[in-house]
């Protein structure tokens, strides 16, 4: 299990040359977190399908909030990813669907934030392999807000809240589940699948 | 439930104009079947993105065979949908995984091909939402032959047997699993999801 | 498509020998609708093993509300069933997961019920094959409230609405959620598989 | 992470009292590993109700090869967990289906036993919540061989190969596998639910 220390954490921003997701680092990294909102269609297509292939070969990937509309997870969904929401400052309880799961591990029975920003359902994506929380909202929707994928050798978890002025990030528990889900996600399994033209196995006789 | 008769089946090919895949054409299609082998790359991008959108929208799709490499099944899945593959005429053996399911009707424990390429695991895909066949190959690979998948609005199947000279698509039971899968495809469901901005259904005193 | 006349409507209770669920009966229903409440521990056992292996033969089966705790739907799913609950006459609002799916065929984008007993997660029950509606309550909670199981040759439908006093089975709604559900659940599929000792299907050279 | 040494292993069997799972004992353990074969009627439905609680409650189970048919098993899946079988001494190739997944950590693409007892398909279980292996079997069957089920808060894996005289548990690859499966099975995750009687989380202006 991977130790997550200062120096193990890295940022990498829209602005560096390749937004600083160089082959380099991508080889380097067991998890990557993403976060955008404005600037979706400014991330190069070529950097996002490099991002792919190394989730696809073990990285794992969490994605957060508004990232849901980021061409890294719309690539790997092969969905619109779209959905519903609303800016009024109101409550949103998540609550735990899977007990058992490494990603709810030291939790209670649900989560609080006194005042999100709405994401409701439909949410236009698979369905998750394993669906860890649901969200109630105060204006009457509910939201799949943790869900996790698994796409290649990779693990991804998409986690709805954040926000860029609400301080999500500064609340204890929300921290707690992004830490739970870097263990998660991190590369674990079997060496890569040979695909391609292969002998048989077994004696076919011929 | 749509009765199929010759009447309703049409054929689209890589040469027709927009590959023959109009918009008017695809609003008027309840199930596209898609065959591709050499020409994937041909397909143009825009008419791929149309195709993709109708299925999100609720029109069934069922991929054939070496389609898995097709722009439209890669897109959806969004993996590499890579597999391994051997051309040597053997078995091929297809469990029913699912005996309760539309897709099984009417068929015994197993489908036997006496003469079919095969197709081997580690097969790059999602988990499948329904996983229907599982075959077993003379030389010693097994492969998820028989997948559903539920995307946005639109169900897909990818069904494996087929082949350019093998005479997979003569077989009765090949055929009775297509049409079953055309019958399961075939649009159902609720109104489109509205998305984007919404105003609180409940009031939140604000 | 089994067509569902008032004819073919038949209806079994507790206090009947067998509670009405004979072996014949059985073996002539294609769907079997089950509600309990207070009596759940006065349903024989051998009446509920004969339900079951019949469900798991390809008899459809859909639970509603309080059969949550049914020895039926606990012996099939093989957890607890367990859930939060609270009658206020409180609103529910259930939110359409799975669009393309036939059970939510014909609806809106949610089902609002005025005043319902509340369900509330975790419900304890393994996750759905395919989850179809999730709740809202305007006390706080959420629930899975319709979800679809596949076990055996059998499918299974759990639709949480109900109750011994609210008029929730006069909602239009709630009834075409329960008549897709019928449909859905019909027998189709395969030859019943075939258990047990075997002989080889190819030459093992002994 | 637990640490498994030899201090930490403790085996119980069905002569004891109690079958050795005591309620101190389970209490105790986060791991258990079931094997059985013809002595299943002989486990007292009491224990078996204990070991089930505990399982619901978060401990680890690990079902081998003929506890497929354990009351256990059977209780926890709900469907009867039949299955084909053969003695003939045949080879058996696992192919890892889940390269990504903890379970297949540090494996190749497929696992290979020389000489086992056949287990194909259709084996009656619920659909596996993460499929990781699926086996070829020289007489012509398929079988899903490593299938993962969560169930309440516990971690349910069953694994195919074992047998009474062929020397499958000295294989290390096998051995590889249940280590690994213990440390996915461990216990992990939130607090317990609460069921029952609830009182509102929002005020429901009554």
């Amino acid at each position: 299990m991977p130790l997550y220390t200062s120096s193990s954490l890295r940022c990498a921003t829209l602005d560096e040359p390749e937004h600083g997701l160089t082959e380099e680092l991508l080889a380097d990294t067991d998890v990557l977190t993403w976060w955008g909102h404005m600037a979706h269609g400014d991330v190069q297509d070529e950097i996002v399908e490099r991002v792919k292939a190394r989730v696809l070969d073990g990285m794992g990937l969490i994605v957060l909030h508004s990232g849901h509309f980021s061409k890294i997870f719309k690539s790997l969904m092969g969905t619109t990813c779209n959905l519903r929401w609303r800016e009024a400052a109101e409550k949103e309880r998540l609550w735990v669907m899977s007990p058992g799961h490494p990603i709810a591990e030291g939790l209670g029975e649900y989560l609080e934030l006194p005042h999100t920003e709405m994401y409701g359902e439909r949410f236009d994506i698979p369905a998750p392999d394993e669906l860890i929380f649901v969200s109630w909202f105060a204006g009457g929707e509910v939201f799949r807000s943790g869900c996790c994928f698994y796409r290649g050798k990779g693990k991804i978890f998409y986690f709805r809240p954040g926000h860029e002025t609400f301080p999500i990030y500064h609340n204890k528990e929300v921290l707690h589940v992004i830490a739970n889900a870097a263990k998660w996600a991190a590369p674990t399994g079997s060496v890569a699948p040979v695909f391609g033209n292969a002998q048989p196995l077994e004696d076919l006789g011929q």
